[in-house]
């Protein structure tokens, strides 16, 4: 049965709560939703922040989401468990060995086409529809997302015009956009920012990213590979931004 | 946890399976999806049924839905546990009456703008996104859902302008769509039906109906109320393709 829990069921645990207008947060404990859920409350929104437990390797993303919902501030989070696994298909889900050390520079990733195999089929096409139903319910017309540059130049389900149609389709899904009600929007902050761009924005947002993980395949500890994409992107792109990684890694 | 499982894991329990391409069909175990599944094997499609189970008061459905994917002979039915009744807003999923004995006349119908208090919001973008991650897995191009005219005069998600939006999304979010691969169609073979031109297309196709259930209040024992608008609808499509519902009612 897939459960909702809220970690902060009744007061935010840190930040300041905004009583701007709700959004819903999509926040997987990573450096990108962590930025995201900053640019949502700058922006003025109540976030409502939404983790998926769906099947995946790296648990520790679970934790770091709650960490980071807590230090944000954020009206409530929940985390839906659904599982994923069971399509198959995906280094991050099944038991496909996470491909470590391989070139993820822009021009390596330009000049192949081919979908990693960490790629979750369908995955963020789930994730925003229960953002969509959790948006319904809430009366909130914004969904945000933390899909980035980097990401879909493999990811299909990342892709600028894949996240335009997704909206297209939400405003003709709902009660509220047959009853001619305020358009919803995904907002995609950092659709077309590299990674540093994103952590320099993230620093001067103040978030916190020693409380986030992207490792793909993390020691059972929580510690960083240090060598699978995820975290060669991230380290390059603290580098690139002129800032340290507050996080630790294995052997770095 | 979100599970899934395999009603008839190796082997079709009955009917004759297709040998053609795999079309992912959604199952509620009702009238319509009944006869979308006997459309998809009319056409040559090799089922994949696809259940929910989220949070639903009339639980009764899973088990006609069992009963409708072994009769009519599937490759596999697997049931998927999500929890809508966590959004709330829905008389299906929460402590709210079923209305009975509205008037679901079409002229009443179109009279009415309002949302019916049984709608799940996104509840059709949901199913249909697990769809999707399933057709994705098994390279299937075809995915069959059974929406109809009635749905759509009360529902958004079952609007033909919702269902093509949806078409357009999915095949920008897989896979398959980037590398320029076949196109995946969301049929909905009922779209433009009447509920008595629904029963008559399935009573062509051997469709058994005694196996199937609508009722949004069913008794334990799943005896359909009779009364309530989903029993009201589909009494009176049997009544009018001049058959009889072979399904027991309460008082009638």
């Amino acid at each position: 049965m897939s459960t909702l829990r809220s970690s902060s069921p009744d007061q935010p645990a840190g930040g300041s709560p905004n009583d701007g207008p709700p959004a819903v947060v999509l926040l997987s404990g990573g450096l990108d939703s962590a930025t995201a859920l900053a640019v949502a409350r700058r922006e003025g929104y109540t976030p409502y922040a939404m983790t998926f437990r769906y099947g995946q390797r790296h648990l520790v993303e679970i934790d770091a989401a709650r960490r980071v919902a807590a230090a944000q501030g954020v009206a409530r989070h929940v985390v839906v468990d659904i599982d994923l696994r069971l399509w198959g298909g995906s280094a991050l889900t099944a038991d496909v060995e996470v491909p470590k050390d391989r070139d993820v520079s822009p021009s390596a990733q330009e000049a192949s086409d081919a979908i990693p195999v960490t790629y979750v089929p369908a995955r963020n096409t789930i994730f925003l529809s229960f953002a969509l139903a959790w948006a319904e319910v809430l009366g909130a017309d914004a969904i945000f997302i933390g899909v980035n540059a980097l990401d879909y130049s493999g990811y299909p389900d990342c892709r600028p015009e894949y996240v335009a149609a997704f909206e297209t389709m939400a405003n003709l899904a709902t009660a509220a956009g047959v009853q001619g009600g305020q358009r919803l929007r995904i907002h995609a902050p950092l659709q077309h920012l590299t990674k540093a761009q994103i952590v320099a924005l993230g620093r001067e947002l103040g978030v916190d990213y020693s409380l986030t993980t992207s490792c793909y395949d993390p020691a059972p500890d929580g510690t960083a590979c240090g060598h699978c994409d995820a975290c060669q992107l991230r380290l390059r792109g603290f580098a690139e931004a002129g800032s340290a990684d507050p996080i630790a890694y294995a052997d770095r």
